[in-house]
């Protein structure tokens, strides 16, 4: 890396992290209406921070639902690679509010680490290339590739207007590849590439008994409880392997290769690690597979939420009416959302018992999971600016979580996606505590810069 | 009934309404701390009416818990019986607020029957004997029988007070019978004693499994989810019949002769009737049991409360640390309490698999469940009353819920228990819109007093 930028990205930092900690402040939950307009302010705030970056074109995009930021620099010439770079600047909602050890909107350096609600997931890791941008611009007047951004505020809560405004725009964002951080390298030492991420499709089960809470004493034994009732039918979901029940679900699920399954085995990734992650007294799930397997190739049945009846402090002898859960699956390739939502859906059904009516609310239409090769030139640029950087060679890997719009750049724009993650696999997402790890933050700067330069060279 | 009597009870309705109305406002929910000066106001405003209806030694108890309220009349002569009345004024918590049609503690007169918490349980069936003993005293200036009241305030959150107070004032306590309204009759025009009640253990169950909640993504597939974990071991604890599976739970349950199923089957309340009050689309339990012995006769085990991870507004694809369930067992003579409690535990802890951990709290030492004769001469009393009051005869039956106090009375004071029963079965005890029928307010006023006259010929 030249001396002169080199110098600017030390003296850069205490800055760079300021802002980022100034963008966390802003609450931008974008699942609970209330946050509607902190979304819409997180927004606002990176068309500031982009202008002062040197961007130009930047446009806040108000939709139906929450807004998105699009921006680029387009002067590197017409026979110089496009990138274009995606993330989102809404976050999960924080409870259990009492489990963190700071505010989650008020960023907190302990250590190494940036502790807030978005810290990793995603402002910190989308403010990343906004900051590469911005230390070449200011630096040598200019980028290497042609670069647009398209930044959205509903990435926690189903990405629709993004996923309305690709097709639409099609030619606005076209690029030779799309750069998405949001994602996490194995530690500190060890960069990865995910070459796959799980698919998504969620709902709410409502099962209802009676038409009103009764007491128990005077029904109990003879109206079924509705919590009861719920158990059942959630514990109906998952044999004793942990294997998902669901008639069909497994149908279409793409079988591991035993080279895959060779290279995926090069992950240091273990029992021994997800259990000191997690905390956990024991691992759980399908015995014939790693835990890398189990968490990248294979699909899932959660219950997020769960609950009714009396669930304040004390007692009440209640029998209640209805109970609700929170129900996701995590799906692989090659399973289509749609047909697993309609297979859950009707053995939810198909397991009610006479004595309770059982309804499921999908909340989306769900998302495919993603899979790219990994000898596609744009990702072995990434591998090399990692190299630079870390000083290690990425790992390729696998990962469980997904990034609902990754499916529609692919249709869409038929680029390829290079998933160059900075976060750590400890960073608490979506749960209390989460933090970024700050020396990823400025190693993912200069590792984001030579991206660009390395993408110049294809 | 004399003339006198009959045109006061009459003319004083509005007001004894009026005064019940009153006593409803106070939101006097004993197992919620922060209602505790409320169950407080309930005990005082007591006082004040028992003071106005002219009995004597009106002494408010306070305890290490919930207030008790102690008054007696004792003029009637030692060659009479003394009576002693127990009820409480304490009440259930009101969620779910949103299902009442008028607010919980705003009695509201609609039709033929008062909606508040408390209307029937107990606050109103309790006053019915304060009105009763003081139409009594100002018509005549005197009671056929002597009599005492010890009503308490925490009867809803495990009766810890009186279970003390009891033992250690048995003298002052003493009585040929004690009568307790906190029950149901069939219907208006078809009065009923129980002669059993069920008794009761409850507890909270806390399934752990990671130490902190975890993103699905990452970790689903290989972490055992909470909820999942709780589901199962909920599920496990019946079987599809709806019989309970703790290993040893039905060992002491009392077996009913073939005289005693028989003398049941004259109760006219079966599935079509329990469907109809419940809106449930099927009955449930054990099969080779109608519904009134379901209810009176066998154990059972709900899940009152269950919760776990995200179940607010949206979706998080959380997998929870922790879960939660509040389970309560109605149970019947002659099973231990302690014995269940622990037959219960050591199962719960038995079905947790080695990747969570289940703790199991219970609430309080429970209640043994209730049974009488129903040829003692006091019961035999309350029937003459009933008959008189309401022109046809009560039917003998047993009832699900519990009344903790009942086994203490029964072993310290050696009085035969009198239940005299004014709520109805559809009065939405212990759940939204509960409401008393006010003619059975009006008639429980003329057979409290016409107990007390037939209590003064035995």
């Amino acid at each position: 890396m030249e001396p002169k930028l080199n110098t600017y990205l030390h003296d850069a930092q205490p800055r760079q992290l300021a802002e980022l900690q100034e963008w966390l402040r802003i609450p931008s939950i974008s699942t609970l209406s209330a946050h509607k307009g902190d979304v819409h302010r997180a927004a606002e705030w990176l068309v500031t921070n982009m202008r002062q970056a040197g961007l130009e074109n930047i446009t806040l995009i108000d939709t139906d639902t929450q807004p998105m930021v699009y921006a680029d620099w387009l002067h590197a010439g017409s026979d110089r690679p496009t990138v274009l770079i995606y993330g989102h600047f809404d976050v999960q909602p924080v409870d259990p509010l009492n489990l963190w050890h700071t505010p989650p909107f008020e960023p907190t350096v302990r250590g190494d680490d940036l502790f807030a609600r978005g810290a990793s997931d995603d402002k910190g890791q989308t403010f990343i290339h906004v900051k590469a941008v911005e230390a070449l611009l200011q630096t040598t007047g200019k980028l290497p590739v042609n670069v647009k951004f398209i930044i959205e505020g509903e990435e926690e809560s189903g990405s629709g207007a993004i996923n309305r405004y690709v097709p639409a725009h099609a030619d606005q964002l076209a690029a030779d590849a799309v750069l998405i951080s949001d994602t996490h390298i194995l530690s500190p030492d060890q960069p990865a590439i995910l070459y796959g991420l799980r698919g998504m499709w969620r709902a709410q089960i409502t099962v209802t008994g009676a038409s009103h809470d009764l007491h128990s004493g005077s029904y109990g034994g003879a109206i079924h409880n509705a919590n009861q009732a719920l158990a059942e039918i959630l514990a109906a979901l998952h044999d004793s392997t942990g294997r998902v029940t669901v008639p069909g679900f497994y149908d279409d699920v793409r079988v591991l290769s035993a080279d895959e399954r060779a290279s995926l085995a090069r992950v240091p990734y273990g029992d021994k690690e997800i259990l000191a992650d997690s905390g956990a007294p024991a691992v759980y799930g399908e015995p014939e597979y790693t835990v890398v397997e189990r968490t990248g190739a294979r699909p899932t049945l959660e219950i997020n939420g769960m609950w009714g009846g009396f669930i304040e402090e004390g007692f009440k002898t209640v029998i209640p009416s209805q109970a609700f859960a929170k129900i996701s699956c995590r799906l692989v390739p090659n399973q289509d959302p749609a047909r697993i939502g309609k297979l859950v859906t009707d053995y939810l059904k198909q397991l009610a018992p006479p004595t309770v009516r059982v309804d499921v609310q999908k909340s989306h239409d769900g998302a495919f999971a993603f899979l790219t090769p990994y000898d596609t030139p744009a990702i072995q640029a990434a591998g090399r600016a990692y190299t630079q950087v870390f000083g290690t060679e990425p790992i390729f890997t696998l990962e469980g979580g997904g990034i609902p719009v990754v499916n529609v750049f692919q249709k869409e724009l038929g680029a390829p996606i290079v998933l160059m993650g900075f976060g750590l696999p400890d960073d608490n997402l979506h749960a209390p505590n989460e933090k970024f790890h700050i020396p990823n933050f400025y190693n993912g700067i200069r590792t984001s810069i030579a991206f660009l330069q390395e993408m110049a060279k294809l």
